[in-house]
């Protein structure tokens, strides 16, 4: 088997193997073949995948690989020059992004989306959400510090003592979780929110304080996921947030709800409230925001608060979110490749089932299939 | 007696004072007159000083006060209309600004350079230069994390291992430290290399490893500043940091000689042999920096390493370093008022003496004298 690996459009810097993962991938008898210059803006040059065994080429050679791997799916326009079978690893966002599952399915594509693998203990390893949430909860912390006109720890010094500063990190998932362990690193005295009480243990384990609301629905069947909350709830929510917030002097936005329009956590008011220089980053700028300020892609000043909204901080750093991304792919693959280094699709492994968007025309992933089309199928 | 506080010019976001200092100038039964919007780029509004006390004004009743107090002093054109014999406290870096002595001179200004600040244990407490080098230090650390596409601490995670980033610090004086410190809090492996022999200990009780170069001048009646070395020793040590900085992800460079060049210790070939994507933050920038491709007050790509100058990091985080620099001010302010809040320069007080450059048409501080004056003295 032949894979491709695409270079990404101009402002993504990750490429989604790097060459250590083709030396890795060459030892299980495919070949790569690389998009020149896939690699150069996350400092990775072609010389060196060529010393890792992938051959260079432009991106049509790629493109007609038997499998076409990249972070950014083809251009639209891209996928109607593939043929039918041809398959096709990226990040698609199937949940938000149904006319691209449908242009999947009639082109007869077998398709895996990287955010679609599910999250289970053995998938883990393979669990791109999750490696590059741990990059974004850290930058953002990095990012937050950068822009304050305060320290984050502790200082008694002979010019006095500087109290440290105060996060507060709304979502405690796998980017929260490292903005929590960032900002503590740093010295600041955190606390954390989040609508799964399951979060609470994890968010203290790190030294930081759980903020709860009393009442929260936990839908145990989300994966782990967080569920669309009552208005009484969301109501207390509001409030408790909002006192929260107004001490805070940095406030870290990871909230998401997979395929819905981000929580918003910060009102404008809330914003009103913070004192000036106070600093917020939010992570679920690009859909939507959790604060109702936020631009997506954008650094704005809003009534003397820096609101940073920027859903694609992995970006920024990208040789370690590479080398996580690529390590993930490199464990998803094995599941695909036989020992003579062909195709293998073996739909008994919920991996690859639930990871898999389409195959032969039909949506195969459980998830995609319940959330995308269960109107039309009820 | 009246005490005027300047706005700083457009650029420098602190302030000399808070109106937390104000409160307690207050107490010490001194006025204060504090420009309008002088706290604005510090996130401190003109009616918090007037809580604080102090009345708002115009630039030319500040500047007509007794004592008129900034960071950067007042322009040329605004000294000549002051009067003889008023009080001016600012940082006027008089080792590099001879002109600019002889004009305080011959307009016969009482001036206090707090750059002047003895390095004594008793006047540590008004050291602007140690305060705001703490500020330096540690923001440049979070430019330099904040600009590399690495993770500064080290991972295990089920993504595979990411290992810790190698910092190396070129010079361990109050900014060189505080740079250690904070890159040790965010996990990165730290070396550090300074030409005093004293500052081997602290390094390792940061827990970094000293670079030692053998044989370097160490001159006591330096007052714990560096001095300048053998040509000898240069080349050990321009050998022995080429090869410590090849192996770097980021090297933060504090070194600097008072009122002299900065010395080169990053070559062009050194930036050439680092690996593509590291980054040098170079707090030397104003004096010509340590790395030889160093703009100053510019962010530059240079042979796939992003190289930042900047010698005002304190200006970036308004807020906490304007504290320090006001609590610094307050600290050296007592030596000079009476129980009544006037005027008193007790010149048998070491710190005063040495913090004054002109008085009554003289120089005043020995070091000033020294250095600026000593060939036509001689």
């Amino acid at each position: 088997m032949i894979i491709g690996l695409l270079k990404e459009p101009s402002g993504e810097n990750r490429v989604a193997l790097l060459p250590e993962n083709v030396k890795t991938l060459i030892a299980l008898n495919v070949e790569l073949i690389v998009e020149s210059q896939a690699g150069t803006a996350a400092f990775t040059t072609d010389s060196e995948f060529e010393k890792a065994g992938a051959k260079i080429g432009q991106r049509r050679d790629v493109l007609s690989a038997d499998l076409v791997l990249g972070i950014n799916p083809p251009t639209d326009s891209e996928l109607e020059d593939l043929k039918a079978g041809q398959v096709l690893m990226s990040v698609f966002q199937p949940l938000s992004n149904k006319q691209l599952v449908e242009k999947l399915m009639s082109l007869q594509f077998t398709s895996f989306s990287m955010d679609n693998v599910p999250r289970t203990t053995r998938a883990q390893s393979m669990d791109v959400l999750s490696s590059m949430a741990t990059v974004a909860g850290y930058k953002a912390v990095l990012l937050a510090a950068s822009n304050s006109p305060r320290f984050f720890p502790m200082f008694m010094t002979a010019a006095g003592s500087i109290i440290p500063s105060k996060v507060l990190v709304l979502g405690a998932g796998v980017a929260g979780l490292q903005a929590i362990a960032t900002a503590r690193r740093l010295g600041a005295v955190v606390e954390a929110f989040d609508v799964r009480t399951a979060a609470e243990e994890e968010v203290k384990s790190l030294g930081a304080k759980f903020v709860k609301v009393e009442g929260a629905t936990d839908d145990k069947s989300a994966g782990g996921y967080a569920v669309e909350q009552s208005e009484e709830y969301k109501a207390k929510q509001q409030a408790l947030i909002q006192e929260h917030a107004a001490k805070a002097n940095i406030i870290i936005c990871t909230a998401q709800i997979p395929g819905r329009k981000a929580p918003v956590l910060i009102t404008q008011e809330t914003v009103q409230n913070m004192a000036e220089g106070s600093v917020i980053v939010d992570l679920a700028a690009s859909t939507g925001g959790n604060c109702e300020l936020t631009e997506n892609d954008r650094v704005v000043q809003k009534h003397g608060v820096t609101i940073i909204g920027n859903s694609n901080l992995a970006s920024t750093m990208p040789l370690d979110a590479s080398k996580m991304y690529g390590k993930n792919m490199v464990n998803f693959l094995k599941l695909l490749i036989d020992a003579e280094g062909n195709l293998n699709l073996n739909w008994e492994d919920d991996i690859l089932a639930n990871t898999c968007v389409t195959h032969a025309g039909e949506v195969m992933s459980p998830r995609v299939k319940n959330i995308l089309f269960q109107t039309e199928t009820a």
